[in-house]
């Protein structure tokens, strides 16, 4: 991913690639080279020392790096609340597609008296749901919760063992592992007489890209920590 | 439709169908039977003096009656002036997942480098594109200029005549005329490496039912004129 | 059923509705208004009476009730051996693309690395999954072993219990139960690079009817029995 | 295309790369390894030449290399003639699902009164519609008109120009072209109350390589010359 983003900085017009750092460079090679916004695509064992230099030094941060559980995002909280001008945005995914999927599909789950997920990856994902689909099953299942939706209408009485998927906070998820295949969701909302499907293809690892320009481009406007990319999207 | 709305409104537990009015009843039926909301599904050269009885005895009015340009809408405006506390719907589309559809492409597209609009309706259909494949795009091109992005990347050089559909502000819009099919609309959108589809499938005339119940249940929030059922959602 | 039938053979130029029975009606209204193709959509208790007049009295019977079993079909069969010049069609699903996504899932098996199997139906239906899904695995399962192909990839560790669908024969079926769709099935498959859908949308129960007139035609040039509607289509 | 093919040939458990030939090297090279099979996906400039030399060495060729158009074609059955044991495969298209896909179409026309098709590339694209579109229109106008089926119902009569898409052959194609797509294909089918959708994605130009690695195999069986993978498949 790492050389992917200088790919893509690089051939930002507005953008320059200050400064490329290996495993094994020294942190304060960020701030020799005068950056002002550092991405992170490491490793759950290298992501804090390299965010707290960040935050200590006044150097925005954009990370994807995993690992980052709520613990973790409250030490990087704490830090900045000593540096009021610096942000930190964490992203666990950062294709806009994805993002604008789980929000709309919140946006339009009080309207439809069904919703459930698809996703469909490639076979060598070891788990099933994604994580992605679990999150959106978990979004709709809260906007349902709180608009007051009766339960989701389904009449099956005789079900051949997992027809109707996985059950995340009541939504149903179902997952299929296909050959070509990269990373696609699909969410299908239905009511009296019509149905509404948002569906997500991401074909290429690049899809990140757009999504990590503009957390590079909007991070100077979004002091403190921010946690996925919905918060810098106008939505 | 009247019939269709009657049904709907007499299987709400919450609402009860006071009167029901066919061409020939006097408009005084209304006020008689004391009915708080009025559904207008009727024609062109009645709509204008049932409206008006609505606002001036008070009477909460929900519109899908066609034929109300610009002019139209503004002296209703005035009517309402002088009756503050009484709302007006009218929505040139009760379908939940064509208004959705219509503001998610709206807020997606200056995300996205490409933006092309399908639409599929029965072969009986006169006019090609239809009127809300029409406007999807005309939302799509004012949201795309607002946010200064770039016209969209084609490099097109021989075309068979229609290849590339129709232009609505720059926004090329596909036109299917299949037998079997209804009303179904798609936006593709793409980027580096993603691609987001919102699709809207009317499969029934009963679809308009839960936006006019929508209506029907939101119009005394919502005093004066509204046009669009979107400015009754939480969007 | 019945009357849907009526109406779509009085619409055709080239066939009239000669007789129509209604469950006390003798059967013998069939031979006396010189009835030559009798369609039965009736109940399994009546089918194999009405089916007996017709072979006895040299009548075509095009049949879609359900309840035909292998010992009934057998049945059948035994009867047409004395009237070698009768046909009878029985098929389960009159719908012709529903019997095309089925062939060519069949012919397309054993090209593809994965197939899965997705139907969506209204919420109202007991089964899941659909007879209609479940067969279709059962075909691309038996194409597939007939071709010696290599079990699917699935790395597949961590699953929430139902999300990698139902197994039938080793082909996975995913059910989902969607307000306002009606019959909907989507076959996918996928190798090295790329993916293949079937999708098949019943959108009225009418989808039956240009199967049940294609049937009434092309029995007579299909003496004895035959079952499944494939058998009278060239694939 | 080249290194594509020698990572396919080598990766498989039965195949071995004998030889692999860059623009200068000598032809005799194949003859020197005792090559079976040669894969050509060269230049339209050494493409006949290469050809000529493999029937002549009696070596089967697969041929993806564009520019044969039919009085090459002829020229090399008039070789093939004097070596009936030698077999020459020509395939403007390897991927498997665009040829099945184009198959089922043909299959399908006539049971359907509507067909369309939909083909949507990456914006780099020159010509609109693509080949493989042109061609299945062609395919299913073909099988409509061998059929006897009537012309398609379209009551347009207010288009805004171009949204009917192009004609071929009487079948409307139309085009997106839509950033971060590669080549997708789809081809929708309608009659009374039901539709029918084939869709083929190519998400990676390895897409190719199971239909190339199905000639190499089957090359062997086949002489003579065949023009289209489909002729290799069982359809």
């Amino acid at each position: 991913m790492g050389g992917e983003v200088v790919k893509a900085v690089g051939a930002a017009a507005d953008l320059v690639v200050a400064a490329e750092l290996g495993p094994d460079d020294p942190l304060s090679a960020l701030t020799d080279a005068g950056v002002e916004v550092a991405v992170d695509f490491t490793h759950p064992d290298a992501v804090m020392a390299n965010v707290r230099f960040c935050v200590e030094n006044g150097v925005h941060a954009v990370v994807g790096t995993s690992g980052l559980d709520p613990a973790r995002l409250g030490e990087i909280a704490g830090w900045l609340g000593d540096e009021p001008g610096t942000g930190v945005l964490f992203a666990p995914n950062f294709a806009i597609g994805a993002v604008l999927t789980m929000r709309f599909a919140e946006l339009a789950a009080k309207y439809y008296d069904s919703a459930e997920v698809i996703e469909l990856h490639h076979p060598r994902k070891a788990d099933a749901p994604s994580g992605t689909a679990a999150h959106t099953a978990q979004l709709i299942a809260r906007a349902r919760e709180a608009a007051g939706v009766d339960a989701m209408p389904d009449a099956t009485t005789q079900e051949l063992d997992g027809a109707r998927g996985a059950q995340v906070d009541g939504v149903r998820v179902h997952s299929l592992r296909i050959a070509g295949m990269i990373a696609h969701q699909e969410v299908v909302f239905g009511t009296e007489g019509e149905t509404l499907t948002l569906r997500h293809d991401s074909l290429h690892r690049s899809s990140f890209m757009p999504g990590v320009l503009l957390g590079v481009r909007s991070v100077f406007d979004h002091p403190g920590l921010s946690v996925g990319l919905d918060k810098y999207l106008d939505l």
